[in-house]
């Protein structure tokens, strides 16, 4: 009988388990039994005990596995034709015309049969898991009534099932008006909180809720009727908050304990404070911010004196971020809002692990938690957030096992 | 006997052979014979001929092999932990005392041996083959010195032969003042022009000749030297120009004829003008921009105004531009400069191959070119250019022939 699973030998560790910097252990070992991380350390002091199997890590770097804790990777169809119309002259009001922006999403989305929503996409998670991706937030929001917010999730739940990720869904009913509600939100609202969401939990499809608070979204006090809700139900909040404006949407998420908080580019020095005190974490996603060409940026050194975490995400969806690597949303991190890399890698592991309210089971390398690694061929952690386009991945491990590597092209 | 040796069908065709547009073929097939393209056209109008091999396309889109026409892709190290100093607070003072810049790069590449310096080039020429490339640009000028400059051109000419990628050598002999010759920039340029450039020459190592006129790089008189050898030597020349400030680099560059004028972003009317009587092509690298966060923008809709053919590359290079994802490229020049996407992709096909003189072979789909195509799992061309991490490659061509996809990883 083998005492440990699996070994691993010849790593270079960054367990992120500190609170700043990676946590790096030279010339290290780890050890899994039963998928959860059984030892680690420095190899000189790694017990002499048996293992299943030994796997040589040939001098990589072993980090936890990456977690993107914002997407929107289920969806139909994409935007590329109005990504296009838009860089040849149209204006919104063209493309409104012709039947574009959001809810031209919310068509190709209802009108997909449940497997051809999976199988589109597919390529976009396998983008992702290519990367060392281990963990994966899937909203919802692009069905906007009962039978396809849930056909949304179960696929989102069958991505977890057959693709060796962990999935958390989170419910975003309140992302945008149906059309069949226009001029009526109120009445949607009513319809999301009494039947909606209630009938999505009891199916159990449902780890987290959220919104968009934005005066082309939501009003707070429709947002507060949500999570009003999601507390009834014991389901926990996230919050789209001050991304073109400054709504106190932070305020309100913390103020219902909220995960996270994301965008925040017009994020003000109360919900801050507000964010600080409820432990509420920063999730900031500059691929949306790059897309859009916006110029305001999140307050970064304000949340770093109030010790709010920082997470970082791709918010992978068709309209605004249409992107599948982690690595170059750490990239932009850095280059556009001036993250250091350690705080990049920390906001796609032990943060990212925060802003979905599982940071006891994954996020960072400790004995005790899932053993969900990625291995990298660099020469140091930092290295991570700096290549545009490189895939330095050397493969993941979920709960100890590796899988096939994921297919980048299927 | 076959009358092609293969043929593709079950294709939708942007040939890039017309001034503008994706000249589209959909429901198309191509054929091909000794390497060269036989035949393309609807498949309806397909003339009955044996052929070798029949492809099944499965309904891709098949382009020209894409071109990344400028590049430093050789060298030796990155520079990872400057990235990381600076981001941590590092002043630039501070990393030129620690030995940082882009004398390090020079340092790693001289002290690599030949086949060191192959093999940390290979995972990045692997990501950009991964993404359709079958033409690649690669500059020397890490070396400063004969035999260090030598090493970097037959790294790039093995390069050529290994990996099923046309390679065309550019000497930028004239990127930096190697330290041997600090203050004496005059004497070093002596030393190119009349020893280095012309042994590197008769080697057969040197495709086109090179410099970066810039305030920190060198003069206008200088430059003009170099590419008078260049001349008489019978290289084709391009430049580094108008990237940081105007020092009429691009009417020098098209005075002499010059391939390309590449960076640009402080190009006047008189540049373009020359540019456009000289038919010089306007090579753009938006990762460059990014990178260095540049507020000031390439003078696009008035080169369009002036005709001059506008290409896009990544600029690989691990001081100002660490991009190995011609999509990337593609989409940051969209994003960034507001060009078309299919701007974007006549930017990496027919203009790249102009900015290389070799139009007449590659960089569009027509009887007689160059077999070279990229196949691509998408829904319409511009859906290139849109996608952010996406690798929607389902394979190269080159010269009629499939090589075995490129592993990313290693
Ligand atoms: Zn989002
Ligand atoms: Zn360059």
């Amino acid at each position: 009988m083998a005492e440990w699973d699996a070994l691993w030998v010849n790593v270079h560790l960054a367990t992120m388990d500190e609170e700043s910097g990676y946590g790096e252990i030279r010339d290290a070992a780890i050890a899994v039994k039963d998928g959860r991380i059984a030892w680690l350390g420095a190899r000189a002091a790694l017990p002499h005990r048996r293992a299943g199997t030994v796997h040589d890590g040939e001098g990589c770097w072993l980090t936890p596995g990456l977690i993107d804790c914002h997407t929107h990777i289920v969806h139909g169809g994409n935007r590329s034709a109005e990504f296009e119309a838009r860089l040849s002259g149209a204006s919104y009001e063209d493309i409104a015309r012709q039947g574009g922006g959001i809810l031209s999403t919310v068509r190709a989305t209802r009108s997909a049969s449940e497997r051809d929503l999976f199988e589109q996409s597919l390529p976009r998670v396998h983008a992702l898991l290519a990367e060392g991706v281990t963990t994966l937030e899937i909203k919802s929001g692009y069905g906007l009534d009962l039978d396809s917010e849930a056909k949304m999730l179960r696929v989102a739940r069958r991505i977890g099932r057959e693709l060796q990720v962990r999935v958390r869904t989170t419910f975003l009913g309140a992302h945008a008006l149906p059309p069949e509600y226009a001029g009526r939100a109120d009445d949607y609202i009513d319809m999301l909180c009494g039947h909606m969401l209630p009938a999505l939990a009891a199916e159990g499809l449902v780890d987290a809720v959220d919104a968009f608070c934005e005066r082309i979204g939501f009003t707070a006090a429709q947002t507060e009727r949500v999570f009003g809700t999601a507390r009834a139900l014991g389901l926990p909040v996230k919050l789209h908050a001050e991304q073109l404006s400054d709504q106190g949407g932070a305020g309100l998420v913390a103020r219902f304990g909220g995960l996270s908080a994301d965008h925040l580019e017009y994020l003000g020095a109360e919900g801050i404070a507000a964010m600080a005190a409820a432990g509420t974490v920063a999730v900031l996603l500059p691929g949306a911010f790059y897309f859009l060409r916006e110029t305001r940026q999140p307050p970064i050194q304000a949340l770093r004196d109030a010790g709010v975490p920082i997470a970082l995400a791709t918010d992978c969806n068709p309209g605004t971020s249409p992107m599948t690597s982690l690595l170059l949303a750490m990239n932009m991190g850095c280059t556009l809002f001036r993250l250091t890399p350690a705080e990049a890698l920390a906001g796609v592991t032990r943060n990212a692990a925060r802003a979905l309210g599982i940071f006891d089971d994954t996020g960072s390398l400790a004995v005790g938690k899932a053993a969900d690694f990625a291995l990298w061929r660099v020469d140091r952690p930092g290295e991570l957030a700096y290549g545009l386009g490189a895939c330095p991945s050397a493969g993941r491990v979920v709960l100890g096992r590796q899988p096939r590597p994921a297919d980048r092209t299927r």
